[in-house]
């Protein structure tokens, strides 16, 4: 049997056919087009997933089930996606819309936690029992997988990592708390340090392809060029990420938090300086604790892991 | 066949006989005498058990299991209790030292924990799915119960929830980390605002006892009696305890949070603030999320979670 993985994104709609230790079989992607609505997503998405089908060669008679990732959650209790934003969804029934078309078990989750399901099925963090998986980009996304199962809560809200508070009467955050993790260990969070730093330092390396083009690459690679003004600022971010990754390791202790998303492209420089900001900043500095790794599975777990979802 | 539960504290030793049901069924304490060294207070809550079986009309036949709640952590992989501040411990063979006395399986957990998994047997949170306790005093505590079992982490380090890290760059922690939630939501924050407020306003109901004997009960009671400057001090504090919680939530979407701890004596008064003030700072403000109760076992919960280890 196999597995059919849904990736729905706010521009692209990937599907694919996955096997049971997480290898991609087929793969097919089209346009979103949120502006016509769920009815319509969701047709394309089941059209995608039967073509992702035809495509490995296969029949709807080989697939044990439907997995979908998206940017939001489904409400467990009444099997409806109360509101994605990134979608302009609010209160489809998501589940039921697909079933019309393939009538297989068909399981939802947050595309953070699918991406941390694919890479402790295929990925970095196979035969790890417990791990976080951590998706820093634009936002903070986390995915909690404990014993080999996603964990997103009783009422399926939880592993929001990007919302612990991290700093209580700091940063606005578009949740309306202040302080949220997010604000401050987010690309978006690195590039307003950047630029804020490049004001107060327009000679910094920061500022090299002009002040209104700074990306979290442009602060990493002038922190990595060894620019003073870049280090500080590239510093006091891996703290602010440490604040958040010792929270996780005091909370629940995972054996890994496996770090993806456009910030863990940075690849060792970020690794090493995390690791060696860490052992200051456990608690039990005489334990072990979760090793930090970075994601290997890119722009597939999420299919990978929507799939996986129905293991 | 029942369980034994000791609750070891850093000045009494408490044993209890236990039901399959979190019922006491005979319960014994004496001085701990921390200074005798561990093998002396190791000995004797062994003879405690075993006078708590007998006082119990009972045999050690009848004997299941033997569980130990710390004020620290059992290392899982060695069976070593690596350290225990309040009780000078310092890699402790517990286990095997009380298997000499007491040849019954053996459990050792953190006594926050232990009172956690207490409450979803024999307390408010029975039944439920997943709980998080919290205790609330010099620091603050936690215990994580999911699907009925303790969850303390891989490596035995997790659920030390009074560090997650709240406030980056803030007060000192004890731990040697900045801004720890125990810095700001325990007992000992609650009574440095109070301190630090009545020197602003001399006249506030605080200092009623005079400005040394400032308790979390007395800015509790000055905000009960509607002293303008405590309720100013308990909002805050409030607001404190609610960015832990909404972390909790937002982390693990617990089906309950269970308050103990010496400011849950605040009861009600406690209770209704920090539900007032939950709603405002949940992320999925549309979504059901943890109902927040008081713990209802006390200091009998050291026991009974010790021995439901075991069960």
């Amino acid at each position: 049997m196999v597995y059919i993985g849904i990736d729905v994104g706010g521009t692209g709609l990937k599907a694919g056919v996955v096997d049971e230790n997480g290898k991609i079989l087929s793969k097919v992607s089209c346009p979103t087009g949120v502006e016509r609505g769920h009815e319509a997503v969701i047709a394309d998405m089941a059209q995608l997933a039967l073509k992702a089908v035809a495509e490995a060669g296969l029949t709807i008679d080989d697939v044990k089930s439907v997995g979908i990732g998206i940017p939001g959650i489904q409400d467990p209790a009444r099997e409806i996606v109360p509101f994605c934003t990134n979608l302009y969804w609010h209160e489809v029934p998501l589940v039921q819309l697909m079933k019309k078309v393939i009538d297989k078990p068909i399981f939802v989750g947050n595309d953070a936690t699918v991406a941390g399901l694919a890479e402790s099925v295929a990925g970095v963090s196979a035969g790890v029992k417990d791990s976080v998986f951590l998706t820093i980009g634009t936002g903070v996304g986390g995915g909690i997988v404990l014993g080999g199962k996603v964990y997103d809560g009783v009422h399926g809200v939880g592993s929001e990592l990007g919302h612990m508070i991290i700093c209580v009467d700091g940063e606005m955050c578009t949740c309306g708390n202040r302080g949220c993790w997010e604000r401050y260990a987010s690309a978006t969070a690195l590039i307003n340090m950047g630029k804020k730093a490049l004001t107060e330092h327009p000679d910094s390396l920061i500022g090299k392809d002009g002040a209104d083009n700074i990306s979290a690459k442009t602060v990493i690679d002038a922190a990595k060029a060894g620019d003073k003004v870049a280090l500080e600022v590239y510093d006091k971010y891996i703290y602010y990420l440490c604040a958040g990754i010792v929270s996780i390791i005091n909370f629940i202790d995972p054996e890994m938090i496996v770090i993806g998303g456009g910030v863990s492209a940075a690849g060792d420089f970020l690794l090493n300086a995390i690791r060696a900001k860490l052992p200051s900043m456990i608690f039990y500095k005489a334990m072990p604790y979760a090793s930090i790794e970075l994601a290997t599975l890119g722009n597939d777990a999420g299919i990978i892991g929507a799939a996986m979802l129905g293991k």
